[in-house]
């Protein structure tokens, strides 16, 4: 049948159609058609949407983000057909229905969800199934494998190539900071892509970006590597295995994070990147994504099995998770917080420690050093100023100014100091409390936003003493993130008065 | 943050923002925000879609969908805040987890989803996690008695109130056409609601729209059905248990009709227009929805326990399903092939001895006809020209003529006879075939496409002799459909060459 195209400005994948023509088409609300523009025969397939009201008869709208497969401009003439659904459909029945994806299933999934041809419905009821009925080892592998090769790949001529991961959770991770410089200052490749904040209060990415842009192609990231060896960038702005981001984004709104994914997920951005040698520092605690060692444990397995059949050499690091890492939370403090200490300065020995055993892994892995000196190698790194020089260089190469120093990162003007409200010792901090104090003052939008810990578990506190500050570059921002620490006590200090009710206020 | 609205022209609810905004208020694709008019104070929350291109800093895009309930103009000044997500995300997730639905979290997954706070996504989640993990009979009570409660309801002062339902798969199957006015002539209520074809070549609702309107509100039903005894609308024209459309237009992309979703569709229709007594036709067999009839029997009894919880009398009539009820295939054909059996014309067997078998059993459960007589009683409606008369009176009451005859319903000009290729008795036919051909040659949106059988399993039949017609309105709809029949074989003789291979041709 000939309709006549018109043209919305969303970037939603759409063709709504009359219901009178959908009728004579002989399709329903999710039924494929394909589109042929009659002047350059491009065609395009999707799903409809049907409409008594909103496009006349004798007219199919598409959105922007539809036509621009079709190339088509308002007003020109198109030819609609109904057409069959396609196979990946079936193959997400037989998962709903507990099947086992094969190899060849798992690529026309992605295949489909990459170009649009799965409706987000669809590409949610995959998500679900998935999770439901869950993937095994083999199915990881071959979504691993599919994720890969939805987008571009980087293949350095020079090995080994390393990388790190950290699984989530834990505010004030900004150990990739220092991590990265140390491995490439030891005359390692490591090319690191990274996240920004979902939920966080910044992710890696977003401290990077503080002191170098971050959006690079894969051929840059490359090139930059095999300069400086090694770079921060942002995963997301990347062709890197977007088959991942696309299914991270559908997740996200149902707060799944199914396992067989996130092992998927994880270790398709090493593989794309052309990594060998991989570090995975797993932090487990109350409000991270591992609740004990345990299961930290069994996820450790799964990923050095991937790894495995990837031909990628994974070691694992279960780590405290249960307070932040370092003392800052927020863009400029973390950022501020990591310089000082490549900087030589004197710094919180929880951020030190972990970056150093994180990057003594990989050293050990590689050879650079034996076993059991790798975490003192990494350290050396530091305290001989190697570190430093070389996230210079990595700033520098990614178009930063190489002479930044760590009083360089403003924090909001305005401020709240929390005090202890009784003497004690600080027995527990809620990790998730404070990520929603430092989003609430901006961060990570607000690079001057976030909150500096005074005192961290153990530690002995007097009444009045300062416990947390907290810092804002709006007013407004202030007076809020105040208000949510009046009443989620993220810092508890043992003895303390939670709440006083008396009938008469 | 405030805003300026802007609103586009399509129903799908949707929220778009430009990503700097969306960061500004610290939300991500999916999550929730409410939207106050200024002016007004209305306010609405939805979830939001991001974009860089499309809606430019400052601005907010609704869709004339979700400005419905905000009731803004291009312009308005709005506020825009991060909302909290609805606690029925939580209550799908719990089912994705395994876990059972209460009745209240039923409620609000079922409130959630009429209202479009829930998004496609999250319901088609919903709709999965349903189908994969199930729905025991307490919760498919819950999800019956809450779809009820979505719509519109109807109450009769006169009992008893007589309902009938076909499960579907069986082309011709225009048994409500006789099953409808044979009930109401013996004097009871039946308010039939009955639907379109989905996938079939006519729907009941498309069949009786060849006679009368069939769109109609609760209380137009009720009053129409006191009056003559008993209509026969289209159930998604009204606001009767409209959550269940919904629902069913969301498992349609994915092919499914999972178990407990289908018992209470079928029942809450049923409880909205008050029905009391009810008799349901399974029709088993290769392409029917039900395969076997020990499938049957436990279908059937699942039936009876939810009408015992609902308060209503349920019998079931397993059916054969394997060939086509009647000769006719098609809106017109099917027509008048029932007006004609009311016309006391002598007819196919399978149809009258089936409606006769469904109806009568509807008289017994209601007293009209004692144990074992119901089917010939109903019979006799038939021949008295009872039935005959109050089909017109519920034609005229729906706002058709009257006077209407079996004759009166053109086939299409564009016909095309299948010979039988060799001389054989008839050994099967094939449901799904002949609805495809049907609908290729133009139903159910051509009234005059369709197709008659001329033989049917157990008749012979000599070579040359006519299998069945095929009517189309539209020449190259007949080209289609005529090339479809010979490449299915829709009608098997025994004996008939399939295939003839040879190298030169």
């Amino acid at each position: 049948m000939n309709l006549i195209l018109d043209i919305i400005d969303i970037s939603t994948p759409v063709i709504l159609l009359n219901d009178i023509d959908a009728r004579q088409i002989g399709v329903l609300e999710g039924d494929r058609v394909t589109i042929t523009r009659i002047k350059s025969k491009h065609t395009i397939a999707a799903p409809v949407s049907i409409t008594k009201t909103l496009t006349s008869q004798g007219t199919a709208t598409v959105s922007l983000g539809t036509n621009n497969a079709l190339d088509g401009e308002k007003g020109d003439e198109i030819e609609i057909r109904a057409a069959s659904r396609p196979s990946s459909i079936a193959f997400i029945r037989k998962k709903m229905d507990g099947g086992k994806f094969t190899r060849e299933e798992t690529a026309a999934i992605i295949s489909d969800m990459s170009s649009n041809v799965l409706s987000p419905s669809e590409i949610t009821a995959y998500i679900t199934a998935a999770y439901i009925n869950g993937l095994d080892m083999d199915e990881v592998e071959f979504l691993t494998r599919e994720m890969v090769a939805s987008g571009e790949q980087i293949t350095f001529s020079k090995k080994p190539v390393v990388d790190k991961h950290s699984i989530g959770g834990v505010p004030g991770n900004k150990i990739t900071l220092l991590v990265v410089p140390i491995i490439a200052s030891a005359g390692l490749l490591i090319p690191k892509t990274s996240s920004r904040a979902i939920t966080g209060a910044g992710g890696t990415a977003d401290l990077m970006e503080a002191l170098a842009p971050v959006a690079f192609s894969a051929s840059e990231i490359k090139t930059m590597t095999e300069k400086a060896g090694g770079v921060i960038v942002w995963g997301g702005s990347t062709n890197i295995a977007p088959a991942d981001d696309m299914i991270v984004t559908y997740e996200y709104p149902l707060k799944i994070d199914a396992r067989g994914q996130m092992l998927a997920s994880i270790m398709a951005k090493k593989l794309a990147v052309g990594s060998d040698t991989c570090v995975i520092d797993i932090p487990i605690g109350p409000g991270t994504k591992i609740p004990d060692e345990a299961e930290g444990r069994i996820l450790a397995n799964e990923l050095i099995t991937l790894g495995n059949r990837l031909g990628i050499r994974v070691e694992c690091a279960v780590t405290f998770g249960g307070s932040p890492i370092g003392r800052n939370i927020g863009v400029n403090l973390e950022v501020s917080e990591a310089l000082s200490i490549l900087e030589g300065k004197r710094g919180a020995n929880s951020l030190v420690q972990k970056s150093v055993a994180i990057a003594g892994i990989a050293l050990e892995m590689t050879g650079k050093s034996g076993s059991g000196t790798g975490s003192d190698a990494a350290y050396d790194q530091i305290k001989k100023g190697k570190a430093l020089k070389k996230m210079l260089d990595i700033i520098e190469i990614q178009g930063g100014d190489p002479k930044v120093k760590s009083t360089d990162f403003p924090v909001g003007e305005h401020t709240f100091v929390v005090p202890a409200a009784s003497d004690g010792y600080v027995v527990s901090i809620k990790n998730q409390a404070l990520i929603s104090i430092a989003r609430t003052a901006g961060s990570p939008v607000d690079h001057g936003a976030g909150l500096h810990l005074h005192k961290k578990p153990g530690e002995y506190v007097k009444r009045g003493e300062p416990l947390l500050t907290i810092y804002a570059e709006r007013g407004w921002r202030l007076t809020r993130a105040v208000e949510e620490a009046r009443t989620t006590y993220p810092v508890l200090v043992e003895g303390m008065l939670l709440e006083r009710i008396s009938s008469n206020r």
